[in-house]
């Protein structure tokens, strides 16, 4: 699935990036107590231990059962426990009960990790891996990184189900007030034309960031930053969610159906909007990046706004094309406008890794950039995030786009 | 939503077109009794009496209760009954339950037509109506037409739950077996490039249909036909509904959960393949263009075949660019690998015939050409169909396309 | 299940009274049309059509394809097309999907009545029937006779889904208002003790009022007639449909979910509330013996008027026992705080029919009497009646007990 | 709600009485981790950690917190996040979401049992407490006990749902095997009549074990013992689970729509039946006393059998006649045919405790007796316990009656 796997990047070098990446999801845990790490509110959201199981069982299926001479499994019972959805190697714990697996421990969980990585770090050191297994191991550590953002989303959601309303840490990841917040945005003018996206260049990419391809774009803007919050609430004001005509038919059911009257995590009450954060319930701040949103709501939003959503290659077009357009990725993920379909000429990745994007392809919509969530260096701007457009439990957000 | 109203045809020769179309939709119904026209099976799907009622409340709610000097409601309580989701113009009778209205009969519902039809004849006769007016009896003529077909598909399901399969008539619009499926496909080579897609030229078109615009496509190939009954067997018969491999997530869960084990209607009985028509039970004919497949199964059948789905782009740009490419629109609605989502610069016409299209543009596939059912000159090649990827009972088939 | 047939009565007494209660049926359906008789608006409620039908295959498969020499299948298709619950006698037709049968048309559910009643009618006049033959047509009459009520119930709550609000009749069987409604119901006082209940005598009754028992019974007193509109609306006033400590969990959970406020078919409005009855919607009459109650809202009154139901014994006891305890069948079914289950040595009929009514017997609450829609002569004081407690649209009142 | 409360109990005994029966509570949990302890599969079965927390609140709730000079509570949020389904205490948090409780860990929740236990053990120690305050806790202790028995069903459900089947304990309450089981069952005649039943003497009852009152019975005969593995195997293998016959009409439809083939826990597998247990799976021991059927499977296999299942008053009349009706209590909770209503007279204990039972008394079924799993001591011939026919996780079982 790497294009370009990493092979000549010295063992230590390459040990040394694993184990950081590894211990990175350690450190997300830390003090977490075993029942937190358990926890599921729903099916889409998994429990902290099972993120940091799935994401061992990831090198040990793909890699270390794999070796001329298989590395011994450490629980035979783990390949059905922690396969998330790959059919192709066989039987999978059914998703909405990854909370009820109270054994193996977490400190079970944590010996199989040390395993794993034990295993991984010889490999790697003692250069014993061959191209293949080492593009394999490239997917497996951005996977580790993808599952460092989905292991506090869901953290997140399944704290927000305790009256409790308990806190991940003093300090979190979200919200975001950057500077530019405080002004106005500006709509950057692009030009449009035939031009290409899709990833380019030496390093990592997934395979449905690929192939690289022409794309006929019309001219367009795109807003220099993100809504924010107080741009949100004067929607809200203005009466967003009981507009039926600002609402795509879809969405406006989301909003009845699931009664829908502000961001996920807001709350009002005698003190105003609060908001349930990684670090606790905050009052709702003006300046802050607007998160949790389905795309519903972003497009009803842009509706609102005299606005649209941009399409996910104007957006990367934008992202790659000149310096006057930053900070699209650090904040939020952003709603586009386009489906999560295949590029044209994709090919999945061979072997069962090849379930990893491709069979997804139907049903969602496409988010990009990333947030504060994304481990540094994780995203890039051919990078395509996607859930389905009800989704609202993932650091996402809006960036308006309008024609020229 | 016309973007060229006929304003320059004569009265005489509209009048006859107007009263052609709305006799056809009475045809359709002719043999019907009250009690087959009141039959809903799903909510989905409406029942023949409802369609038309709807029909020609489009033609009062929009042209003649909106005249300078408006005709008086037929009856005031049918702007509730049978508005179907035009928020804009108020309250609905809830959609699952159009088939819980005996009242009005049949026989009010024809009463209803003729004094509409009288109103609308004269009217037009007299060259009485504005630009305006007349671009919206171009689109009420154009809806009418849309769910002449609609009110077959749906009469076909509503029948299908009735053990005793009832016929529509002896002889109906499925299945077709024309000449060129009695030989292989050929692949149609087309080169791609920046083409132009989307409507062109003075007749009607729908606002989805709209802005004309450019579009890069890399060159490619088209089958040269729709896939045919036989062929679809094969993939049966090599395990295609036993094979997650074959296809999308969502996909596979939808065989699982529906139990899907060949497409709509099919039955396997003592007999063999027995397929439920328009014209009753009758065996299924290899050679016959296959129908009443949802997206997932088209999707998978391509990726069995080693081929994929064609772009909407693609399959327009095919459509119009040569005389070899033949038959695209005349046999099975051909689902494509496209989202249905608004072309660059879309705008939606004004007015609450803006909710015709736009609000469905989310979590629906775009299928192009036509069917038997297809009125004759209501589809062209930048006919924009379409309906939920897990849809299943419209005439719906496969064309497969190939990269080049 | 008749436990003393009939078979000393004169053919032509027979005759005449076979056909006097089928006669009553297509009475009761006279003035609909065909559509109306076509209507299902829940699984529980079936189509007018579907009970003219139903009942005549009761006669057709009990007693005609069951003769020495049967008389042909007037159409063998409707065995499973108008087969209700009798597993014994073969596959069924969903419930739910009453609704969807077109075909056969009225009319020859009409046809198939006449070929049935021709039949009957002359095995009857000659007297070809042997004891069991005739207890079967005397359960079959019974059986058409509690069809009668619910094709009222049923058809109420059909026309109930549409907007229109349609009547039945410019006058109904709803509401009853006797003249002891205007004067506070008095509490009548039974000493109890041994008693015995279930049916006793020559006449007909169902397997499930047997056999008759002794039952023990501690001093009660029993409400001299049945709640009012009026005095429920106290109860309402009151926040009877707020205040969870008046209700049963199960009971509280249903208001809850299905937003009760008020019985099933009141409707508040700027003119205070509306009923809407068999004869169309109508000003709520206080004087009105109270309809469409849950046994839940039936429970939850008693508790908040310091009273209770009273259970079947009670009841049956009550109204077998003296002249002063009057009124007790004619204006709305009673709940009783008794589940429905066998009597000690209950033994269902033989064969097919023995489903009729035993394998019911859980998860149903009793209700005692009868309503304006009962034919008369149809129910007895040991007539059990039975629906689930959350069941609304029978019509199904109150009658109050208390401890002596 | 106890009716005679232990007041003359001396304070030593009644504190050594109380810390016995809680230190039960924390035996049963020892060995299982907070993971395990924070387990719910289902809503209607509630983690360990629950379990214990709840109990706590309860003697906090009904006596500390109310007492002259009240108990300061330990933490105000616990109000909410234990208190079950006391309405008139205040809002609770909802029962399907009792295993999204992290928080309070463990840890907290043995702390606040602690707290809870100091208080008490004071309390009764110094003889502090009036009459009613004494009865609470005679009535909280025998809460408790109730609790440690869900504590033990529920965690074999929860377990159950792992894939690795984890054992409690190496050695646990079920199955049994007593030595009567190994030969026929005998049936002991009971000559009925005007019997008592319901709870005397001066012991500790629910509320709904109240008022005694009479019944009258005639004759029937009890099994001598309950139903075993390999009698309900015969049943099985005669097609029980394929035959709608045998089957009350919720029963057929609980079969088909849960694909009941078996006993709960059963598993066919290549070695023949296997039991998930307490102590892990087991080869299914033919002579053990059958456990976890529904009142469905349990009425269905009486049918059967040519039996029915005791009504709640037979039993217990049994239960208390003679000495030759013996083990009646001590293998499996025993359905009846009885619904779970409220006996002649039956008041609800004043206050919030009245919501402890008598708010349940619709939509269930009665079971008498008592399992392994339930504390010695703690029922008796008129205890009542109660759950939906449907439900198959508790140690419920089968014995037999028949008419004399």
């Amino acid at each position: 699935m790497s294009r370009q796997p990493a092979t000549t990047a010295a063992g230590d070098e390459l040990v040394q990036r694993y184990q950081g990446i590894r211990r990175h999801s350690l450190a997300l845990a830390e003090g977490l107590s075993a029942e937190d790490c358990q926890l599921q509110s729903i099916p889409e959201a998994s429990p902290v231990k099972w993120h940091l199981a799935h994401t061992s069982w990831f090198f040990e299926t793909f890699i270390l059962l794999r070796l001329p001479t298989p590395v011994a499994a450490f629980n035979p019972a783990y390949a059905v426990l922690f396969n998330s959805y790959y059919v192709g190697i066989g039987p999978r714990h059914a998703r909405p009960q990854r909370g009820l697996l109270s054994r193996p421990s977490l400190e079970q969980v944590l010996a199989y990790r040390e395993h794993v990585d034990r295993h991984l770090s010889e490999l790697l050191a003692d250069n014993q891996l061959g191209a293949d297994a080492l593009a394999l191991v490239e997917l497996g550590l951005n996977h580790e990184q993808q599952h460092q953002e989905l292991l506090l989303t869901d953290l997140k959601h399944h704290f927000s189900c305790n009256p409790l309303l308990p806190a991940w840490r003093p300090s979190g990841p979200d919200p975001a007030m950057p500077e530019h917040n405080r002004h106005a945005p500006r709509r950057l003018p692009l030009p449009g034309g035939l031009v290409e996206v899709g990833h380019t260049g030496a390093g990592f990419c997934y395979d449905n960031e690929t192939p690289r391809h022409r794309v006929w774009l019309e001219p367009f803007a795109l807003a220099s930053r993100n809504v924010t919050n107080v741009e949100y609430l004067e929607f809200m004001l203005d009466g967003g969610y009981q507009r039926p005509e600002l609402w795509l038919s879809d969405g406006w059911d989301a909003v009845c159906e699931g009664g829908w009257q502000a961001p996920l995590y807001w709350q009002h009450g005698d003190e105003g909007w609060q908001v349930f954060t990684l670090h606790g319930p905050m009052a709702m701040e003006p300046a802050a990046t607007l998160s949790h949103v389905s795309f519903y709501e972003a497009d009803a939003f842009a509706r609102w706004a005299g606005a649209r959503l941009p399409t996910e290659a104007e957006w990367e077009h934008a992202a790659t094309r000149s310096t006057e357009v930053e900070g699209l990725h650090d904040e939020v993920w952003q709603w586009c406008n386009s489906a999560y379909l295949p590029y044209p000429g994709f090919r999945p990745a061979a072997g069962a890794v090849g379930e990893y994007n491709g069979k997804f392809m139907i049903n969602q919509m496409v988010l990009r950039g990333g947030s504060l969530a994304t481990p540094p260096g994780h995203s890039r701007p051919s990078y395509r995030n996607f859930f389905p457009p009800w989704a609202r439990w993932q650091f996402s957000g809006i960036r308006l786009a309008w024609d020229a």
